[in-house]
């Protein structure tokens, strides 16, 4: 389908705006009820539903519940069973730091460790602040191991990258975080047989002990455990399968790291996630640069995990509010959907599809009335798979030439 | 799929209760009139119905009508054009007889035979108790051939399995049912020049004219018909695969066979399959000990092959009434459906999609009133695919793990 695709697409100059609300699909309160977004007063979304097409969409396949890479992944066309991305390469390229061939990343967590247990996997959630502290100290003091060079990042709170830089090294290496605390942490083991993961894990082992020396005096971040070794993967790009000139404008590092993966210029947003005027300016500012535009909202995921209905609910009606100023940009075809559900009451992701909708000059009659799981599941969209999401865009912006004589 | 459903199954002790009416999709007796289940008196369905998610599940794909096995083995989540299994593997495992690897089945056929040729392909449909007659007959008469061990065993009526036990058997054979009379049986042909299935061919043709010389003196059953000549197909278990402890509730020994293969453990019933109470026994008797039921009824079927519309709405009716006491069982998440569709009016298995209604805690708001085949068509599941189903049974069971980050 890819190579298809790479033959049928063309440039041109019309606009494709693709909102992602974050794990916008949800559960009744109770049942029989209303989900988050029938619960939500949405003025601006029920008008411009009445006007599109709505349709739902499974994000990879029936009963599974995707993280947000491999959902984000079936959104822009990549098939995520084919294309999996490591969860430390996730984290590096999504806090912009450049993985090159070769170099292996990894997510940290920093831990508070008593007679060698772990007894806080996330050492008391420190902030942003007391992280850039320690991640100092550590840059100082452990430059390299044995020739790799090795590189600490902050992240948030108690989450940090480690990328280890030099010749020889492999990915498949098992965690040291051993997801419980009460127990000492996790020895990293090769995946295998082969010399560079066994290098790699080696180095992990000692760069373990080298960090609980180094903090030994500290009160709570005295230990750090590694999860997701993994090298960057190489992905075609967007540009090269759809012709597009695509840019990202999202606040948190994993959704621009996605981005990134798949070839999208990361526009650079201010302000906070929850003041969404800073993605509107970065929008604005660069609409006449690209042709294809990812709009991302973390917090109607965020709030479902929380458990939070009403905090959910919120953020959807939030949304509602910026949506004028979207539909003033014009796009030729505007995409609102999630990469997931995350019901509150399931306080995580699930496997339910999302509601879709489609706003473009080429649409069918359409019985769906709002931007609802239960509308949805009657639009002329029908039901469909992330993955056949970017084609229907592209042929709705007129970048699809036909297939075959 | 199947390794990715292996990857993120887990344990739980949540238990998922599948419920297949046998070829439970209808058609109008009348066009624009009800199909069977429409035109059933089903209070409990019904008010099930309102309170579950429906859809229309496809088992096979659109057009393909399926057999029981290719239809079962979908349900179960195994591809039936990936899973092939022979008739006589089918019918030997549904009637407990093992097959160890290199072991050949053949379902067999009594016929009755006049001057050579075949006059009734059913031998007059003699009784099971004159079809153990002639089967201890031929046991006595004929223990092997060439060193390869023959085995016969009573299935019913006219319905026996052969299953050759001796070294280098193939199983790529043609039948020597000629599927009509007024001809004589045809000869077994290798399919292929594989040493292993001449030497089937030529046992079976030796053993048709075995059969017709020891049976001489019967005035009905005096020669055999085979069809479907397998070996024992392997597969990876339901265990293996979901991390389920499987059950299987049925009366019929190809639904049990079918069961097996996969690696459910075949419960035994009691009574006959008109009698439901049977099958409700021996779940509440196991209940505690598995956490995966599959109960299997297979009335709805055989009347609709027998064209009986009435009687296909009367064994609905009757599993309507045996539906309180399923529910008292309260397994986590209920599923009802078919393994294809019968409709009276084909008098034969259908392509038709079947209703399909799931009742878990985390259900959508659904318009699907009742459990037919028009309602399920505007259900929230949508339309789903054979090998999708047992996904999304996991997943409302709680047992499928997040995919990805």
């Amino acid at each position: 389908m890819i190579a298809l695709l790479e033959e049928l697409a063309q440039a041109t100059p019309s606009k494709i705006l693709l909102v992602v609300l974050d794990g916008v699909g949800g559960l009744p309160r109770t049942p029989g009820g209303p989900t988050e977004l029938a619960a939500a007063r949405t003025p601006h979304l029920d008008e411009l539903a009445r006007r599109s097409n709505l349709g739902l969409l499974t994000p990879v396949a029936p009963g599974i519940a995707p993280g947000s890479g491999p959902g984000h992944l079936a959104l822009f066309g990549y098939d995520p069973l084919l294309h999996q991305v490591g969860r430390g390469a996730l984290s590096a390229i999504g806090i912009g730091v450049e993985l090159a061939p070769g170099d292996v990343a990894v997510r940290g967590n920093f831990a508070t460790l008593r007679e060698g247990q772990v007894v806080d996997r996330r050492a008391g959630r420190p902030s942003n602040e007391e992280n850039q502290r320690v991640i100092a100290q550590l840059r100082q003091a452990i430059p390299e191991i044995e020739g790799v060079r090795i590189e600490f990042f902050t992240e948030s709170e108690h989450r940090f990258v480690l990328v280890l830089r030099g010749p020889g090294l492999g990915d498949r290496v098992s965690d040291t975080d051993p997801q419980k605390t009460g127990v000492p942490p996790l020895e990293a083991l090769p995946l295998g047989e082969q010399p560079q993961d066994l290098k790699t894990a080696r180095i992990l082992n000692l760069l373990s002990q080298r960090i609980q020396e180094v903090l030994r005096s500290e009160p709570r971040i005295n230990g750090a455990l590694f999860r997701g070794a993994s090298l960057r993967p190489e992905f075609p790009s967007m540009t090269q399968i759809y012709k597009l000139h695509p840019a990202c404008v999202a606040s948190y590092p994993m959704y621009k790291g996605v981005a990134n993966l798949v070839g999208m210029q990361v526009l650079p947003v201010e302000g906070e996630e929850d003041a969404p005027e800073g993605k509107l300016r970065a929008l604005q500012q660069h609409w006449e640069e690209f042709d294809f535009f990812y709009l991302h909202f973390k917090k109607t995921d965020s709030t479902g995990e929380d458990g939070d209905f009403d905090g959910k609910v919120a953020k959807i009606e939030l949304f509602d509010q910026l949506l004028p100023e979207l539909l003033q940009l014009q796009p030729q075809v505007l995409a609102i959907t999630g990469d997931h559900s995350t019901p509150s009451v399931l306080r995580a992701h699930s496997w339910h599809p999302v509601p879709l909708l489609i706003l473009s000059p080429y649409l069918r009659p359409d019985p769906a009335t709002r931007f609802t799981e239960e509308e949805a599941a009657r639009g002329a969209l029908g039901q469909l798979r992330g993955l056949e999401l970017m084609p229907l865009l592209l042929a709705h912006a007129g970048k699809l030439q036909k297939f075959g004589a």
